[in-house]
């Protein structure tokens, strides 16, 4: 990655963009941590979306999706602790209240204002704590806050993740920065995550939309942490041209750009696979030699979705035989006796059949905090990457009840 | 289930057939437990069977499949602690060893014996420890010994399960015996399992495998422990006639017959499902209203599948968030505004939103140990049913490695 120089400042990096964060106590009123963050351009900017295919949508996610149709974000809000999902009409009209209040103190049109939520899902926002603390996080827009704006968004992440570059792009620096969060409820196709990008370079929305749907596809739809895709997920990108770089459409700037985004978007998505809930493993299952790239996608997602593949990675046990079980019913065109399947590039299972590596061998490997298991078909030219983790019996634990969180709704009246 | 008189005997409650069981040492040699199994008819019979639809298929997989296309099995062999899959030549060759070894001592033709493995994948069968073993499993052959079938087949089984029946037909008695095994690498469209059944009825070939394939679908292709398919999943079903008893095609006697097999299976495969890998629920999802059988399916299949989910009902938590957005990713064609979700009839969620229902009152069905979930959609008339566990901390630590099959194999010298 010598190719990108690593910096600080998060969202903020990049020219002219504030963030800001308060503490609002949406999921327990005495916890006193961040959860409502702000990100805004200083000047007009574009802006590109992503959001989750579930078709059960949260109230922010239909309308951010609605209003990234037809307008550029200027800014971002976003609040853990409630996801905002499956609260109907409520959940509709508290989102409007929320970007009406937002954009007005802001002198933006609501339509500007992109909006997130994440975490318990079918509980009303408990609106009498979050619309007082709106003042104050307009009041704290400043620079150098993207961290706390990586803070406020966590929900069961362990910290909170942040990350910037600069990329040389006509031979001056362009600024890309992010934050994510996202440990469970992670599947293909997005994930229970959020993901805000910033950047200075200057590029039409189109351009933008293109490059971050690429992007995506390529690093949050790559990685699986327990297999369930969420209601929630959502990537925004603003870019306001501060860098005084433009990239046109289709000249070596524009693949500088994308190259760079990809590099950020993966970084930030890997990230929160090595975050996972209760994860102590972070597994690269890499597919070659499919038919067709649909069918090297079925296998990786088979393998890296198997209960009982990541049951045995969490122990430290280089499995084969589950894994090529898991190959056997992912539904792609295989043939079992051509089958190789390798650790770290160590065979484990060549043509279908236990290789001649030494156990110990392959074990060692699989007792790493990372590593590759590379699975070869050799019935074609296509590849799959995902990224994935073990499964744990703390993550089952750990997931076990929201109750509580039903209990402290109760006490304030929201169900 | 009045219709259905339970007697003891199993697979040899049935008239006219034997059975066998001995301690081959095939996973430990140290280990004295049952572990080969044989069932036989006493006079000709017809056969059908169905099999995984894993394309890693293990070698007996592979041979009874095919010789179920020719012949009719006269006999069944079994061996748990070891499945015979992903062992090539090796696999296949010690197949037809065993198979030739039976069939001779009982005067059979090779193909009249239906051969069945389960256990760890990818090692060669312990050929110096199982052949001798056969002379002693055929002697061993008499009435009264179904159980001992039942309990040499299990694994990771808390206790054998063994069930038989008797169904008037025509005012006369037909019965029906069945052993099962398979707790973990559950998953729809059959499951780790294996499930012998015989009856002393009197039909066609053909009518019986219609039977079998109809009963198995609403069966053990309605069962989920831990969304995993096996490589070696196998019913055989084996008809004899001895209770006289004939049953003709498209008569009422022939549908007295399926209703009476697939009360067999179904308790069967409901059975596997209560003694799944460490669960502590037997949670049934109905799924109703949906605009086709196959959507329903989706949803269901997704709902039981969901590993945030099952760590709810592990928790005794009447999560219906995580349940809506399960349905939300099952790609089925949905409308969230009408989704109802109720457990036990009692509503949890009411057209996409909270239901008034007080959550003390669902944590109380969620406690129990057996709970139906119904999730109506409510924009069609299709419905799909399937029966689930929870998923446990517990279970990730009691899959967490299969290293030690591995180091007695090397001992062994078959790896």
């Amino acid at each position: 990655m010598s190719d990108y120089q690593s910096i600080d400042g998060g969202v903020c990096a990049p020219l002219g963009f504030h963030a800001s964060a308060v503490s609002a106590g949406i999921k327990n009123p005495d916890a006193d941590r961040l959860d409502m963050g702000l990100i805004r351009s200083t000047s007009r900017c574009v802006s590109a979306a992503t959001f989750t295919i579930n078709q059960v949508k949260a109230a922010p996610v239909r309308y951010s999706q609605a209003a990234n149709e037809s307008h550029d974000f200027q800014a971002i809000f976003a609040n853990s602790g409630n996801a905002n999902a499956c609260t109907g009409e409520t959940g509709a009209k508290d989102t409007t209240t929320i970007v009406e209040e937002v954009a007005s103190a802001l002198g933006i049109a609501p339509q500007e204002v992109g909006i997130c939520a994440t975490g318990v899902i079918g509980i009303p926002l408990p609106m009498d704590r979050l619309m007082p603390k709106i003042a104050p996080l307009i009041d704290g827009l400043a620079d150098g806050k993207g961290d706390d704006v990586a803070a406020a968004i966590i929900t069961s992440d362990t910290h909170a993740k942040s990350y910037a570059i600069t990329v040389d792009i006509d031979g001056r620096p362009v600024r890309i920065g992010a934050c994510a969060k996202g440990a469970g409820m992670i599947s293909p196709c997005m994930a229970t995550m959020l993901c805000f990008v910033t950047s200075d370079a200057q590029l039409s929305k189109a351009d933008l939309q293109s490059a971050v749907s690429g992007c995506v596809d390529h690093s949050f739809n790559r990685i699986t942490i327990d297999g369930d895709m969420s209601t929630n997920d959502t990537v925004i990108c603003l870019a306001n041209g501060q860098s005084g770089v433009e990239i046109a459409s289709g000249t070596a700037a524009e693949s500088a750009f994308r190259s760079a985004l990809q590099h950020v978007l993966l970084h930030m998505a890997q990230l929160l696979v090595k975050d996972g809930e209760r994860t102590t493993k972070f597994v690269t299952v890499q597919v070659k030699g499919a038919v067709s790239t649909e069918d090297a996608q079925k296998v990786a997602e088979a393998v890296a979705n198997s209960a009982l593949v990541k049951s045995s990675w969490n122990g430290n046990d280089p499995n084969w035989g589950r894994i090529i079980h898991a190959v056997g019913y992912s539904r792609a065109h295989i043939t079992e006796e051509k089958i190789d399947i390798s650790y770290n590039g160590t065979p484990a299972c060549s043509k279908g059949l236990q290789a001649k590596t030494p156990m110990e061998e392959l074990q060692k490997i699989a007792e790493l905090a990372e590593f590759e298991i590379t699975i070869d078909l050799n019935v074609g030219t296509a590849t799959y990457e995902i990224y994935s983790s073990d499964l744990s019996p703390e993550y089952i634990d750990f997931n076990r009840s929201e109750y509580a969180y039903w209990k402290q709704a109760r006490k304030d009246g929201l169900v």
